[in-house]
């Protein structure tokens, strides 16, 4: 019984729109950028609705062989782990970890474990290990409180590294809200020429922000029409679990993590100015940094590695002429767009904590 | 000659969208913010099509009254003057100028002279002043390199000051191009409830940013359909013309000043917080902060001043509370928003400098 | 045997220098400021010399009554935790915990546990917390990679807290070098009158930099003295002492956090233009920030509080003039100074890991 | 008839001390960077005491040829032009400006005449130019509100230019006060040497800033015997100069410029961290930043170029391993340190505005 001015909105949710004007590359997914992989651990078990996501850079051993990176604070609510060392040296010296706000402290020990356990003099005659541990939070769907992500989790995520992408509810996405709908992982990349070569750049987000009135799909704003939606879903479910569902909702607005790669050869401040755009990425989704959401971009790049060791030799390469960085920065805006409309797309409806329930997009507005 | 599929992009671009949800003010302008005048010194003379914008805040002297004010540096490839010291100290202490790259010294000139003037110890008992001049570069229809702008024309700019918003061609924005039309001056304002009280939120930009690709325009993307529409205006003009319309475009992107007022009690931290929000606002015009475009935002609130004067009382006053800020934020968004696209809306056709013309986009989609 | 040129040096190691002209409080330590409370648990059993120091804010419940406070990220080597949102925020709303590098973690969760019992909805219909842990690396004397902090360690530093300030060797500060001798906690207090009004700042760090040769003292410089006093005292060792002594010492240079308390009513930023005087009083012990070196940091005011609950009321104090700042500025500065001299001089020798060993200045320069 | 206790004090500050361990370029000044060219422009007439000092890059178009290099905003309160811009590319492409605050606008339009005649797209096809002029205020000596500097005076600066190095009352330095001494333009060199590589730092400073009571010299605090020598000059003096000297100081505490130059490779990030360490040798004189102290640093390499053409080859070459910065880190505090000693060493006694005078130290210490 849609409202006749909601129909042709909810027709426009069941179709993907295209972001921009860039070709995708193969997969389009991060992986496109050559020799990244990304992994999974889920945890969906009745109160816990979480996860592991692990990106994990081509170099064997990131400690030894550091990524140049750059950083982007678009809102600072968070609790990310090794931020202020990537800014300083604009380097990345582990993989990429994404889980819940209070796993965190979980995944950074199991990396400083993995590290001691492939650089044994990590911590004494090298320095200690700036792990990378991003984070939203999924308390909405999950059980934070009972801090259920282990060192195990970490490993299963890492053991499950792929070039294949699965997107939605999985991984570190499993228990996170984007638009007061199902959030969670997307991930999109798209394709640059400069001068005469090509480039890619890769997005991955972690998608857990959004009020539902702001979200822009396609060009269309379909925020009411959905809510009405919702609202004749939760009359058609049990009294408690309508109950559920409107009283937790929404205090922690949540947040977002958006990584970006690219092959391109650029240094730490080029790459911080391509994280910076992500920002325009996620504005064109609805979203205007809420107060209380960790809006978080970094961008690295897989063109060359920095040696631990000093007496190593530095790469000697040329970066790309900062007046070639358009076209990147409009790859990186739309492969985040894309990635968070995927995130919404792929994800699958999660009931979890308390009765507590988010809707798929494709599967609320279903026929 | 309009091809079919064009025809619909070319009607929605002419009507003014209405950007989100919440109500604009009586003027829909900057100047809802009680007790703000804006003044317009505009020169339209054939090489020349450039001029100054003043906005003045409510104090007599804000010199000796500042205003807390806060910053953010979207894209800093730019040349405005002042931003060093508003950043350390989060205060405005002069009216807030507006005008073309190469002219941001002869405003600052003027603004010390206007300082001395009315504060015979700036500079020797009393501290240098601050001069607070930001600007584009509109280099493409005015001759820049003439340094035309001089004291007179901010004075000039000063006396026209009221409530009165002129929008488009007029003052700083008449050399000014957006998305390769006729960019310029726009203002716009959104009024928020935080608990019981209302507040208004107004912003005015100085639009010069954007290629015509990138533009949104009401959910659309007319880009392609405008840029259809220009040639077919070229094709229509002398060859000399054409000639110069093509041969002048585009190293040089430009940039956006954007400008936030609010009457909502807020201190310096949390004024840089609602100027970041217009990074969400220009987004979704469709640009992703291009490498060669100064994009600066700044926020200031007029609901208290801070003395000069050390021995004199301090505010004691309530800031709002950090989580009350998120209508804030999406007035702030949404406002700049619809400042740029009534920049583009007001903007008349200019013709300038060597035969380059910008059409205003009015003008262009008429039948 | 004693070089005669050294004499002098090493007479003038035997003095505690007096830092500046302004008066100390009656304790000459962080708890000076009126109700703070620090707390130590101290690890010493043969490879293991760390610990836990544990700052105390008056409020008995910080998460809901949030002091304000600013960041300085002097040299961002790093990898403390909940840096990222107060920098955004400009609050703390926890103690503020210090110890060793791979100990954060462990620490971090302590934090949310204790959060979570006193406030049962964090992370739930309250936002998750921001643990607030600082680190330095001990590793040269303590065995990191066997990560031997745990919540027990955070809990027995809160159950230690008192006015009285112990310093040297102990808690966080039990296994850390500075200027390749003992290093470790050191506080001080300095006194200003504003206005007429009388403020305390405190200072505490955690100190864990340097190079010997760098070592100021007093406005000496007497690092080469002390380095022939310490080849002296490991020739009269075993061989194999000597040996680790040499081997081990210096790849990770250590790091230094300073934290500053004021009972001044200061704004976030007006706070982290005091915790930027950190860098003076820091260079003025002869350190100039080493590239491997977390120099973080943060100064936090008690005049007032920032509800957690939006609905309660914010609070209206007039906050100090930004011109009013400069006694704070050199109180900030002198704290700090004074404090790594007190780090210094009241830290006693430690023997740890595979027999490395740091000098105590006191017992170095003994007859 | 100096107080007996102040007699070593006088006589210590009658040598200049030498900073550090590390040695001089042979000229111990920034020219010992290849290729740098210093001139200054003098103004010494009555109540105008004041002037233009340029730091010219080896490049003979730095517009064409940009140099890397990175920025450290100490305290911000200042009003140079062009750090914006700076911070954001990176890249200084004008030579390096000094002069008085309300001088900036003056110089900034020479440095636009000047890229125009060199490169007459400036601001048509090429971008415009980022011009870049620092200052300090010197209103205690000079007439500031004459707004006496000039495009003649920029030239005359650039025609004065060589690798032979003035400092004291010169150029920009000639109204400048320093610890309520005259103060002005210094300048040092250090030496180091990474791998195999011999490099050198070079500063060069505009000092303006500091209370005579906070001084350190060569270890010593002779503050105090010094401001009872000038007390002693004063009553010798006439009553009319007595007051005036009296009356007119110190509100605006005046800042600090801080250039740093060298030949290693280095990128902006890093250049960024070498600047950042003025701090430290600002410190060791005494300053701990005061509030109204514009103390800003930019450092500079001059290894290679970025070129302004994207068509260009950009360079490719191995900068500096990030664990190899620590001596630069040394050689650029210690620079700065020493050539604010030799600013004030040099430095002859001014008198200037009003009848106000500043001591040079030599001059006021004499026997």
């Amino acid at each position: 019984m849609t409202e006749p001015q909601d129909a042709a909105l909810l027709a426009a949710c069941r179709q993907l729109p295209v972001v921009g004007l860039l070709p995708a590359g193969p997969r389009n997914a991060i992986t496109d950028v050559a020799g990244l992989r990304l992994g999974h651990c889920t945890v969906a078990d009745g109160d816990l609705q979480t996860g592991v996501t692990v990106l994990i850079p081509p170099q064997g051993n990131p400690f030894m062989h550091k990524l140049p990176a750059g950083l982007a604070v678009i809102n600072g609510f968070g609790k990310s782990a090794g931020l202020v060392q990537l800014a300083e040296l604009g380097q990345i010296e582990t993989p990429i970890a994404l889980t819940n706000t209070f796993g965190v402290s979980a995944v950074v020990q199991a990396q400083i474990a993995h590290c001691i356990a492939a650089n044994p003099e990590c911590g004494r005659s090298l320095p200690t290990v700036n792990a990378l541990v991003l984070e939203c939070n999924d308390g909405y769907l999950s059980d934070i409180q009972r801090m259920a992500i282990g060192p195990a989790h970490y490993q299963a995520a890492l053991d499950s590294a792929s070039t294949e992408v699965q997107q939605g509810a999985v991984g570190a996405g499993r228990g996170m809200s984007a638009f007061q709908l199902k959030g969670g992982i997307g991930s999109a990349s798209r394709q640059v020429v400069v001068g005469e070569q090509r480039y890619t750049v890769g997005a991955l987000v972690l998608a857990n922000m959004g009020k539902l009135s702001d979200l822009r799909w396609g060009g269309q704003a379909p925020g009411a029409a959905l809510e009405r939606r919702l609202q004749a879903k939760l009359a058609a479910a049990t009294a408690a679990a309508a109950t559920a569902a409107a009283a937790g909702d929404g205090v922690d607005k949540g947040s977002i993590i958006m990584l970006l790669a690219t092959d391109a050869p650029l240094d730490s401040r080029q790459l911080s100015r391509v994280a910076r755009r992500a920002a325009a990425g996620l504005a064109n989704t609805g979203s205007c940094y809420g107060h209380g959401s960790g809006d978080i971009a970094l961008a690295f790049s897989t063109a060359y590695t920095l040696p631990a060791d000093a007496a190593a030799p530095m790469p000697a390469l040329a970066m790309l002429h900062e007046a070639q960085l358009d076209p990147l920065f409009r790859a990186a805006a739309d492969a985040v767009e894309q990635s968070i409309l995927n995130a919404l797309w792929h994800a699958q409806s999660v009931q979890g904590r308390d009765g507590h329930q988010r809707w798929g997009l494709q599967e609320l507005c279903k026929d």
